[in-house]
């Protein structure tokens, strides 16, 4: 199964939905595909110039790994240079924190993920949670 | 000016529509700020996985030259070596062909820039500035 | 709002009259507009030669994260691996110390950074602060 | 002998100020040592914001091969891969265009070049050698 384009969207407008009734600051929201492929992108008013490449930062590591932001921050946490290596073999696109968010149908697959940043990591991960949910997608944060 | 994030989105979705009644292959289109930076990015189902790369490297060598993608491109056919120098030290992120659009506010001033990629290079840019201008802005091609 | 090179030139001399005053060692100043793109440097005598990237490192990162250099010095000291990977997303660019500081006009929006090099961070960050204020802005050290 | 920071400053205001009697576009000027780093480097209001590369691949390139732009472009002209490889080894800094001024002291040595973007590549070279003949120095374009 493939995240369609309407689909991807819908994560994006559910991600900043609930980052408006959480009260966060402006958020960038990315959706990748399986991947590791850019398939939406939106960056909020009032977000600084570089929040793509932090956004898909997370997201990327997420699929490239299939290791959600948590567990990759746990790694980075016990073996920094484990992660920095890992950075290094996949051009420096991996930022190894939470709020790269798998996303999985309900075979339980890795389909994608979703990358938010511009609030703390953990607020970044449970938007993107909701956002997830709202389109029918299983999250893994 | 800036370009919000209301402004981006409809350009993009604009573009897009533009794109269907001219019947064109899927498109993928981004839309950077003044600074080359990406503000907003679809791409339509059907697309190819490396469209960003692409979209993005019409609109930014348009935002960092202040070329639009058709001036690009005549200056590749004269000077290839120059345009291949141009990309090394913008770090490779250079796609000269049409498809790269300037976008400027009322006063002339370059704002941002749509990058086009999915159909021909001719094609991608009218649908880029069918958008730009939909979204009360000038676009230069 | 953008900073004209008049401006940017008014920073880089009052930043470094400030330096004369106390008697800090050569410095560094660069000057960048709110994309990340240089607007101006200079490089005083004795200075070692490698100084650019230095100068642009610190203001680099504050302008794309919108986050000061003491900001990033702190998120470093705490999780070191995160800005290890930043700096990977960025291409390499971001020095996280002390002297990158924001430039703000007088509504609080992010106009560029200044980013200065040669003493301690922390004097580096009083002569860029001294700078910004001389040409009429605020400064986030 | 070094060129001082005085002197670099000089070259960047001469060269603008030719630039003005000219009627050209609006310019950016870099000037670098003679081991190819930035001691100065100007951006005038109005030039797109990727105009340090730009200036300083023409003026690096010179530097580092010992070669105005005008006998690198015409290594380019004949040998294209050459300069791209050139490009390579040197990390995609090298733009082999007119714009591109070596300056020599009185005894004929390299001690930096100038580089400067913004107008056709062949007025961009005449501002330079204007610039540098009034701070004293020798030009080679």
């Amino acid at each position: 199964m493939t995240i369609s384009l309407e689909k991807a969207r819908q994560m994006v407008a559910e991600t900043r939905a609930k980052a408006r009734t959480m009260g966060l600051k402006p958020l960038s929201v990315v959706v990748l595909d399986a991947g590791g492929h850019v398939l939406a992108f939106e960056r909020e008013d009032g977000a600084s110039p570089g929040r793509f490449e932090i956004a898909r930062g997370k997201a990327y590591g997420a699929v490239m790994l299939g290791m959600p932001g948590s567990a990759q921050m746990a790694r980075a946490e016990a073996q920094a240079y484990f992660m920095a290596a890992v950075n290094g073999a996949y051009g420096g696109k991996v930022i190894p924190v939470p709020g790269g968010v798998l996303v999985k149908d309900v075979a339980g697959e890795v389909i994608g993920a979703v990358g938010v940043t511009g609030d703390s990591s953990e607020n970044d991960a449970e938007a993107a949670l909701a956002g997830i949910a709202a389109a029918g997608f299983e999250g893994a944060a």
